[in-house]
Formats: C-alpha cells, structure tokens, sequence
C-alpha cells in the first residue's frame, strides 16, 4: 500500500525527516510518500500558523495525482484534519490523534510534550475534537521553537525531559511527542523517565496502515461526506511559487 | 469607530447583505467595513470550504490597509477566528459566539438552525472552542445550502420555522440563524415561533462596539499572541485572479 | 432608553458608585436608574447572604415603578438573576455573566478575582447556570471582604493584581473583576499585568443595551415565563424599615 | 434526636403531610418538626418563587428557636439549601438531593417526575449543585402544578405514572417524585410501573438521621463557613403577617 | 433487619474490624453478619486484585445461605459492586459511593484519603460509575499499604493526616477515609484537621438501613436484571481452600 | 510476534472463531494464540458475568506459559483489561476501546450495535474508562443475547442492520460491532447501510501489532505497576474442572 505522509509546514528538511521516520516502522510493502505544502509557514506555530497550513494542505492534495491508500497529517495539534477527511475515502489519521490512541491502553492518564506554550490550548482542542482529550491530564511546554528542535539535541532532549517529568508529576503515565520528526527522541526520553513514549507519526503510520489492511475508509454518509460542487474562486491556489514535493 | 465585517466566501452579494446588516444596527458613529476573501468557495459548508475560508480571510486580513477597531467575521461555525486574534490586537467576535452569547441570558437553553446536516458537528465544535456550548440544546438543520437560502424567501422562511420548531420541542427557548445576511428571517422567524431569534452579525456587531468602547483588546499573553517572525512561503497568497473588496 | 442597575446590597454609597460607573460608558441617550434592595446585607458574602439579595433584589424589582429597558445586577455571584428573568420581559443580565461574556472572544481562558475563598464555588455554580463556566480557569481570592475593598485602594490593587498574576499562573489570559463599583480598579490591575481586565458591571451595561436596541427579550415559553398567579403570603415584604433607592 | 422538617411554601395543610410522611418513616426516638415559612408562596413553581421561598426559609430558620439536630428541607429543586448549611451547624439535607442519593444504588440510571415543565431545568441545575447530576438521564413533567396535585389523587397517579413511564423509556431504572407530601404515590406509582420510586421527604429523614447518628455536621471551614457578622437591613423580616407554624 | 457486611479480602482479622465497626453504628434491631469471600488477596491494591475480590465476593454471595436484608461492600474503589446488585434484590452498597454520599451535603466538595497512589485513579473511576465524582476534588495517598494501616497507628494516624491536609488545601471542605475497619481514624483525623471525615462503613449501614426501611429494593428492569439462566463452567468455585466466614 | 486473543468466555467455538478472525487480519509473522478462561460463564451478558469472566481472564493469563508480545481481550464491554495490564508488561487491548479507536478518525460520531439492552451502560462505562466515550453517540441493542448470534445468522444480519440504522439516526456515521467472533457480519452490515463497520477482534489485532512493532509496552508508573506481592488465598484458581484452551 502507500501511505502519503504530509509534514504541515514548507521545510523539507523536516519533510524528509517525517518521511525517514515513517518508512523506519512501516510494514514491509507499504511505500512511503513524504509530500508538505506548496507554500506556507516553515513552521506552524500558534493558531494563525495553523489555519493557514490547513488550507495549503488541503491545496497539496487537491493537487495530488499519486493514488494513495491513506493520509497521515504529521501537525501535531494543527488544522486540517477533517477537510482532508472530506476530500478523500482513504483513512486520515493525524499525529495527534494517533498518539494518543497508542498512549490510552498503556497508561490510566497521558501527557503531551510540546514546543511553546502557546500551543497548549490548541492541542487540548485538537484532542477534544478528535475524542481523545478525556484521559490527557497534562500538556507542558518546553519553550523551544519548532526550528530551534534540531539546533541542539542535547538541549532538545533535556528540555523533553523536564516538560516530560512535569507531566509525569501531574499524573501522565504515559508521554506523547508534540512534534514530528526527531529521530531518536522518543527513545532517549523513554530511557531518562522509564515511561512509554510515542512519536506521532510512527503511531499514525500503523493505525492507517491497520485501517487500510481492514478494508476501512472514511464515512460519507455525515461530516466528512464530499465537498460540494461549487465555484471556489482562485482555489487551488495556482500561482505561488512554492515548489511541490 | 470603525469595524470589518468580513463575509468568510466570496460572494460579494452576501458580502454586501451582511455589511448591511451590520449597518442597520451599528450605533451612530460607527462605520461598518464590509470585506470579504480574495478567494475560496462561494459559499462555505463543512470541513472543507471552512478551513479554505480560515485562510483566505486571514489573507484578506493581512493585506487590509484601512484602520479598524474590531472584526466581525460572519461565517456560522466557520474556521479562522483564533488565527485573526494572533494577527489583530483588536477585538474579534465571530457570528457563531456572538449569537450564542446574546441567547445565553434570553432563556434556559438555545438552538441554532443551521443549513446542511453536514454542518452540525462542526458548529457543535466551534461553540465548544468560544466557551459556549454549555447551553446549546440542539441544533436543527433545514436542509437547504447557504447559496438557495436566497432562492426562495417563503420556503427559506418555512424551513427555518420548522428547524426551528425541532429544537424548541428539545428544549430550546431561544433560537439562532446559522447563516448570515438574511434579511428580516429573525423577525420572521420570532413572530411565527413566539421565541427570541438571534441573527449572529446583528449580535456580533453590538458586542464589538463595546468591548471596542470599554478599551478592550485582545490579550497578547498566551495563545493570541502575536504570530512569530518567520518565513511563510507564497504566503499572502499574491498571485490569484480574486477581487479584494 | 432606561437601563435599571440594581446593587444587591443594602449599601447605598456602593449604589451610587456602581450607577456612577455604569453612567461612565453607556451609550449617549442610555439612561441609567441605580436601584438597590428595600432590606438585606450591607454586603453579600457567601450563599446565606446570597440568598437573601436574590429575593430582597426580587423585592425591589416587583415595586419597581418605573418603566425600563433593561436591567443589570450588579452582584458577582450572587443568585436572583433567573428569578428577575421570570418576573420581566426586558433583558435581565448579571454582572458575572456579563464579565464572563466579554473575556470569551478576548484569551483562549479567563479568570475571576474575587474576594473571599468562600466564594469560589459560588461563582463557579453561577457560571455553571450562565452557560460560560467552560473557559473559566482559576478564580483567585484576594481575602478582603466586600466592604474592606474601598479601605485602602493600594491595598486593594495590591491584592488584586497578586489574586490576577495567581490566575495567570494557572492558564488564565483575560481576568474579570469579582465585584462591582471599584473605580480604577481594572485600569490598574490591566496596567500591571498587561492583560485585559473586565469590569462586570461595564461589560454588563454594554451587552444589555445592545439587547435592547436589537428588540430582544426575554423568552416566555419556558423556564423564564411570567410568575404563575397565586398567593404569596406577606409578599412583597411592605413593613421592613428600610428606605427604597 | 430532633429533626425540623421545613416546608418551602406557606401551605399548611401541605406543611401538615409532609411532617406526617416524615414521622411514618422516623426511627424511634427521632421527634419530627414540622416548620414552614412565615411568608411567601403557597407553592413554588419556577425560579421566581423559588428565590422567595429560599429567604423565607432562611428567615425561618434564624427565628427557629427549637433545638434541632438535622435539618431536612422539603422542596424539590428549590433555593436555599446551602445558605441553610452556613447558617446551622447540624446536617442539612434537601429532598432533591436524598432522593438522588437513594436512587442511584438501586438503578443504572434515575429519572424524576416533576409538576411542571418550567421546572426542569432548574431541578436539573439543582442536582448539578449538589453533585448528583451524573446519572439523572430524564427529568419529565406531568404538567399538574403543585396545588393541583392533591385535588384528584387519580388524575395525579395516572399523570405521574405516564412521565414515569417517559423516563423509563429514556433510560431511566429507578424513579424519583419531584414533590413533597403525596401519601401513598410512591407506592401506587412503583406497583404500576414495577420500579423502585422515591419519596425524597423520606429518603431524606433517613439520611439525615445516619448524619446525625454519626456525629457528622456541616464543615465549617469553607464555603459553608457561617455568616460573617455585619448588618442586614429589616433582617430578618419583622413585620409580616404571616403565622409561624 | 439483617444486613451483611462483606469484606472484600480474605483478611479475617480485617473482616472482623469491619463488622465491629458495622455494628457500632448499626440501629437496634439491625444483626450485623461479617462475611468474606473464601479465596483472592489478602488486601486488595490496583485492578488486579480488586477484579479477583469482585469475582472472590459475587462467589462468596452466591453461595450465602442466610437471608439478609441489605448488603454493604466493604473495599473501597473495589469492583464487583453492580454484580451483586444483579445477583440480589435487596439494596447493595459499596463504602465508595456511601462515603460520597454522606459527604456531599456537608461540603462544597469533597476529598479521599487512599493508601496508595496506584489506586487514585480506580477510585476516581468507581464514583465516576457510581455517578458520585462530580464534587470530588482530590483523592491524595498515604504512601500506606492496607496491610501496613494497622502496624502503626500513630504513623497512620499521621499519613492520614497529612494526605488529609493536602486534600484541603486543593479544595476539600469534608473527608472521606478510603479504607475500612479503621477503629477510631476518622475521628482522630477530624479532631486534628476540623474538618468532618467519613467511614464509608459507618456511613454504608445507615444508607442500606434508610433503604431497607423504607423497603426500596434494586430495580430489575435494566442493567441490574438478575443473571441469565447459563451454563457457567466451574462457577461458583468449589475446590478452594479458603475457608467461608 | 506472538498474540494472544482471549476469549472473555468459555465457549470454546466461539475462541475459535475468534482466533480464526483474528488470524484472518494479522500480518505475515504474527502468530494468534487463541486463549479462554478455564472457568466462567459460556457467554458474558451483564456485570455478574463480566465479574466472573475478569477474574477468570487474569486466572488464565497468571497460568500462561506461552511467551506472548501483546494480547487482545476479546470481550466487548467486558471487565478486566486494566488488572491484565497490571499482570503483564506487554501490551493489553481490548476489542471495545480498539473498536472505537479505529472508527473515530473515520467519521464525527460514532456508534456501538450490542447485544442485550442490559449490557449498553456497562459498555458506556468501559468506553469512559477507556477514555474513548466522548465521540460515542449510540449504543443500540439487537435484542439478541451472545449465544443466539449464531443460531440464525440472517436474522442476526437484520438485528445488526436495524439497531446500526437506529444508530445512524441518533448521529452515528461509523459502526462498531459489539460482539466477536461474527465472520461476515462486518462486511455484510457496511454493504447494506453504507458506513464503515468496525469487527474490534480485527481492529485491535492491528493496534496491538502496531503496539508492538514499536516496542511499546505497559506504563509501570503508576496504575498499571505490577501487582503487589503478597498472599492471595486459593489463586491462581486450582481445582475447577474446566479445560484449558
């Protein structure tokens, strides 16, 4: 099957991370399509950042020709989710979600470790609207940046560790990832604190490839039924210069 | 003072209804902006078109070069509203809240009568971010898109009426028009249902013009803080066909 | 038109001082009738207190001979506001909700300062009722009682800005004042914390007139319709000594 | 030990049953005493009488010169409940409460029979209050007000059994009378429908009673601490004509 | 009336405190039968054991020969609570929820006091199903095994104490003791904090009684119908060891 | 990889239509070991039943000697799950919270088709443990009890598609089936009604292999540490004369 990863922002370094992450826990089979929008924020930060990745996002799409089996969003907490639902009959799974399905049978609480504090509020509501936010009993902040991540991986991984032990202290058995890409955090973090801790994107990677194998697809009979057809002005975007990967 | 009202498609009829509207209830001195998105659907219903009106509104926002001293944003249940308040320090109501905050103190519980089914959820959701949706009892749909709500003023009339009469048989006691720029629907709607009917840019506008009075603006201090400096790729979106208005 | 802002105390220097503010930002041709009860404490702390405002200030308004517009209760917490709602047609808002109302579009969460830790869970159930207690993240107690808080305005500012910067701490990003009257008060405390900070009976004033100038009343057909007739043994109460305002 | 059981209303005959209904189901050596407001209305029905009822209760209660050892407070859904816990020390209870608190062993799910649909709400805000909400799933009127209960004992056994058999189908395994004083409902009710049902005048003097025989009372040192000492104008109310009973 | 009190482990000198306890409070006229089930854990600490105790205890019941009026299930966060309600018809309790009960109207909200932290959220979630969670604001741990509560009763005494005191401060106005049997702890940690503290055994006999008196029996329309008639493979359990008491 | 897949029951056609599903979705390399209680009911309908078939569950797991890497719980609604996780480092999933973990990406509400009327709170109650009931919209019952399914498998097709249909009409978009073991039954529900159907035999094999896959296991913080050693009378349970599987 191929499973399209899409990183939210236009840092294809970081697309190449996700990407390079999927393909690390994929099931034999399954290709890997790393995409990220045509143009918007080279990281989402906050829910301006956010709305405006969900729409380019969305545009990535509705421009994709490769058939594909299913979407993994690789946002953690970003906008999007259901529009993409919508557009498409292949299950969409994103980050955010999917770690914290993987988080909820191996802990009775769980928390998210994130970048900025800024973020926080909108995680909470990513989880609410996906179903998920009944057992998150902590979302704690490391107050470094999406790009300042890959700076410094010692920093990076004692300021996981710190947020992570403030969860840990409000009741989180468990620990999510609030970002994408950074290899080897997980485990690192995981060893520091003996506690699970999951990566989005390998989470989501093999729910949709569970959801795929099952025959599954998105309802069409509700919310996510197809968009309507209609004029949409200037939709896609056509003429930004961002390039396509 | 002066205040935008931003229709979230465009339809620049419907953009002219609702700044209208607006006006027709706007305290003497205050002028009221009508604006909507360079692009995007025509009319916004469900996931989809909401998260492609999120940013086409927040593209029109970031290029607007008049002054203003609040924004309405006239799309029921439609994305965005969180990402103008990182952009604006200005007060930022949309429809959808301020509806509900003014049936809040008219009766026990409210209902809001939207378009399409499809759209329900997403309305239920949008409540529950603004902190509203506590009292929110039902929310009926009339089955018609926004784009026949001008059709036919008697049968847009008649299935409001019987939306209408859906959610007061599950408890509401004052209702909400999910839509935006219909003239005279609320009054038409309150006289046949003997209940308050609330039309959300009418509301949106008056709580606008006071917080706008009493000097209030937006906090800076958590999740609307400013948007971070960064490079956006393509973004504003510069090169599409639409017609800012 | 003719707004009645009725204290829920007996304390005739407060009366005068919350009409004062209220006069201070209505609307050019807005009238303002500051109302207080006939009997009842000087200052309602706590749910006994409480209990007796509601129906000393139920009381005042059933010999209420002046027509009005609208009416504001300017008692944070405190009970009576469902039972006004019954007895009039005209819009009926309290200043928690009020103060509630206005925070929502302004941070992601709110806080309330209030006075005495025997109060929280009081403002939290009146909230609850209102329909707005979802956002609300922390109320702070400043432990000054009521009539303590026009003592010593430094001390007061002092208190509040410490209660404000605890509900800072604990998510909050936009506070309300848990009082009514204090003059400066909330210019001062947004100066030092450099947050909003809303004034109830201020946000009550505006939200109310824009109730009445959109024609909005008070829905009658179900928890708020009209007192059934019956006899009401001794009531209103005719012999208390106290002087009406 | 001695147990004042108050009326809310000013119905003496009603007053004269519920002590009755009291004393059927006292243990030995417990003295009921039956108490009812000096002023006020005949019954209470809506928010309005009810804030009424909840300062004539309280008014009584400051004159109540009888030792008592637990207070039981016999209207369902209405005020005053937790200003009666400041003001005494002994263990109070409300009929509301001690009905929930009986039925939610005995069933998955309870329902309440209330007089009229006005009154559901706030029943429902008053379970919410006092902490027993959870598992109410339908609170279901029979359209009979509370004076008209006793006038057609059949009428009334019929209209309880048909929104008893309405709260069946919604749900709900045991049933809770929303009223005070019905000789003999409970049972009637309970054999047609083959379901538990609770009177809450007597499920509360058995609460209140385990209460007293286990030495507990009121904590005083939060929100039910006593009234602080200040002056309370014309309080308590002097001049009224209303009988003590 | 005859109500059985089971301990939930195979502790006999735990199983007798229990029933000491029981009878200390019981009416006159109420026999206290202390039973146990005849095999499972010594004590009972995390969902491990206590899933073994539910089943340990419905074997115990099933096997009952003496007729008993009521029945209280003395582990406290333990399961099998709404088994027993199927099995039987007469009232069953657990000391969770009669704890919570009893607490609910002598505080705004209410605290647990458990041995140890593996067991706070299984408390949470037992009041949760037992529909009584809602005011409960802190559950805090001793750090104290069962089995270690008896070793050293002044180490108790203090544990207790001091998890007590960390409950107020997050808002607990009364206390529940989350273990059973404890001769005299709840008045040694009520003298200390003054505050009141509940056994929930003390507290289930006198709501069984309430509800044996007032001859409400469990409702058999729903979810506690009795068991289905079935072939169930080596139930109850013949060849065990353990002797019955 | 090993997986378990335990019957809840022990009826030994039903583990092996289980495990002959669960084989069915696994991938190349994952090897099923269908499991089941030694002891217990031959089908689990109600609490008295889920009881008994927890401890059984952890009965049997305790007397493993297989080395497994996961195991799935093939109870829908059933207890235990939490003390396995306890038991066992590995990773524990049961088929209720994998069926409602699959279907919430896939549609905004969901819904759960059961058995028995009796058994809907209790898999309301397993969802909310699980932290997954926030999406659940509608749990509808066949009316057919667990041993009936298979007696007529086209009047079990038309259960299943009227209670799915009801389903859909309270909101549902997406399906869960509430049973296991059904061959078919998925596949024959999602053609006649049009939306995703989810088998949780199915969906939690997939989650627990993806579980697996990145060596995650069981948090051993908090809740789900090991279980305490010490004395259980009479367990693991020795001389029942059920057959192992």
């Amino acid at each position: 099957m191929r499973i399209a990863v899409m990183n939210c922002n236009t840092n294809s370094t970081m697309t190449d991370l996700i990407a390079k992450s999927a393909r690390s826990v994929a099931r034999p089979g399954t290709e890997i399509l790393g995409i990220q929008p045509a143009w918007g924020p080279e990281s989402a930060e906050g829910w301006y950042d956010s709305f405006i990745t969900a729409a380019a996002g969305l545009d990535r799409l509705v421009k994709l020709t490769d058939e594909i089996d299913g979407l993994v969003m690789a946002g953690f907490g970003e906008h999007g989710r259901e529009g993409a639902r919508e557009l498409l009959d292949v299950p969409v799974l994103d980050i955010t979600e999917a770690a914290a399905m993987l988080a909820l049978p191996l802990g009775q609480r769980y928390g998210v470790i994130t970048t900025l504090d800024r973020s926080i509020v909108q995680i909470e509501e990513s989880l609410r609207t996906a179903g998920l936010a009944d057992h998150c009993i902590a979302i704690c902040a490391t107050d470094l940046g999406v790009l300042e991540l890959e700076d410094d991986p010692v920093r990076t991984h004692r300021a996981f560790v710190e947020a992570g032990r403030q969860a840990l202290e409000q009741g989180a058995e468990v620990l999510c990832l609030g970002c994408a890409g950074m290899a080897g955090l997980e485990e690192s973090v995981r060893e520091e604190l003996g506690v699970p801790v999951i990566d989005g994107v390998k989470a989501a990677v093999g729910v949709v490839e569970s959801l795929v194998s099952l025959g599954l697809t998105t309802s069409k009979i509700g919310g996510f039924a197809s968009p309507r057809a209609k004029s949409r002005l200037g939709w896609p975007i056509t003429s930004t210069t961002g390039h396509l990967k």
